[in-house]
């Protein structure tokens, strides 16, 4: 099943046949001092300057958040879109809680974009679904509801079924839902990654949809953290996950390496032309 | 299914359930110069170094080979492995193409030794298989005959199986066969890495016996092969590899952090006390 996202005159191919998607994940001011300041002062370049580093480091999407207590995203986030829209021929993974942000941003979104995140809860997937619709956009939903996050992968695989069934009711076609299955820290809870991964299995095998996942939470509180981040990911593309919200730049060469050993890099070109830009 | 390796006094068990079990490679003259000088030269104390380090950096195992042009392995690999065996308590995997240096060594090696390697060639299974029985050791397959390396995961399955009925009409345990799923080079074959994933998914499915890989050829002739040796090694412990001949210098991080993620690392203890000597 293929997800379509498109930005001004590109569009980027979900599929799980083919190379997995990053988006890049760095425009988020959770936990990114620097970025909140340059939001709160309206410092525009420094949010075009992650941007262009992610481009840089093979990222295909790039996510966007600006939610800073204090600011008020239904203004600030059509109007950085619009500015990254016009800067970069890349799709935008519009990233908010807030749906009227959403609703505004979406506005302002060339192509068809990403909308980050509905889940289970029933609030919003009636707030956030009817927006993703009417713009003709593609969503991410997360397998966790009112209960929270299940530790069960069925329970994971049923929230999944129920976000993609909801969407199909609204007319939002199949593919243009993507699986987020989350992952936990494996520091708090030592089966964190093996039910992800379990989860991915399911929902690749009975729903077919494409699966994103975030993948850093996974090494929280645990030493050398890149080796962890990096074991997992590859763990989740050979279980099948094919969208990736991360740094490019910290992971973007794992990535490339497992679509190479995955046979989804003809001639190992993607690979060795990164490989050696990375290098020189 | 179970296999269990020792030593004077250790033991060391192969488990489909349990952590990854790495096999020191570092103990092979080929492309190792210095190593095959040492040997010319009878210098015990650089086999001695190389054996040290790799125990010190996580190998569970130590691969023993000494097979020189101009030396005469018949006489050579008994007196190193008499040597190992007494200075190093953790079991020998006696690695020649050697049937008679084969005899000799397991001679002088103490416990339960694993041997490297047969195939399904009918010479090798002749020459070696009495061997393994006589000595009660334990053996790995490869998946490879007369006709050389399958490029078909079901071919490789079906020499894994012959090796495997060969081994237990000849009255050695169905666990004490450890099946190599072999991987070739990736810049040669795109699907080189496909194959063999694949094919580990078969043997652990369709035999249950556990499962090695040498992982380093995988990355030959591209740029970065760490990276390539590090998410190839991922994928194919999710696959269902659990025995590693490698070098833990390089690998064991990797190794470690998948045995968290998979949930076989109670609490992350391996994981941290391992790292934080590497880092220290």
């Amino acid at each position: 099943m293929e997800t379509i996202l498109r930005s001004q005159t590109n569009e980027v191919r979900i599929d799980p046949l083919g190379p997995v998607v990053m988006i890049g994940e760095k425009i988020n001011p959770t936990g990114h001092k620097k970025l909140a300041e340059a939001l709160k002062e309206d410092n525009y370049e420094y949010v075009k300057g992650l941007a262009e580093m992610q481009i840089e480091h093979g990222a295909h999407v790039l996510d966007v958040n600006v939610g800073v207590p204090g600011l008020d995203e239904v203004a600030l986030l059509p109007g950085i879109v619009k500015r990254l829209a016009a800067d970069f021929d890349v799709p935008l993974c519009l990233d908010s809680g807030n749906p009227k942000a959403l609703a505004a941003g979406l506005q302002e979104a060339p192509g068809k974009a990403l909308v980050n995140s509905v889940n289970g809860e029933k609030d919003r997937l009636e707030s956030v679904l009817p927006l993703v619709k009417d713009r003709q956009a593609a969503v991410i939903g997360l397998t966790m509801d009112e209960q929270g996050i299940p530790t069960d992968p069925e329970r994971r695989l049923a929230i999944a079924e129920h976000i993609v069934n909801r969407a199909v009711q609204l007319g939002i076609p199949q593919q243009d839902v993507i699986i987020d299955t989350l992952v936990l820290t494996v520091g708090a809870d030592q089966s964190a990654a093996k039910v992800t991964l379990r989860t991915i299995e399911l929902v690749r095998e009975r729903l077919g949809v494409n699966i994103n996942l975030g993948a850093s939470n996974v090494s929280f509180g645990l030493p050398d953290r890149q080796t962890i981040n990096q074991a997992f990911m590859a763990l989740a593309i050979g279980a099948g996950a094919n969208c990736m919200i991360t740094d490019p730049r910290k992971l973007a060469p794992t990535i490339l390496a497992c679509d190479l050993l995955l046979g989804r890099d003809p001639y190992g070109k993607r690979y060795i032309v990164s490989t050696r830009k990375r290098l020189a």
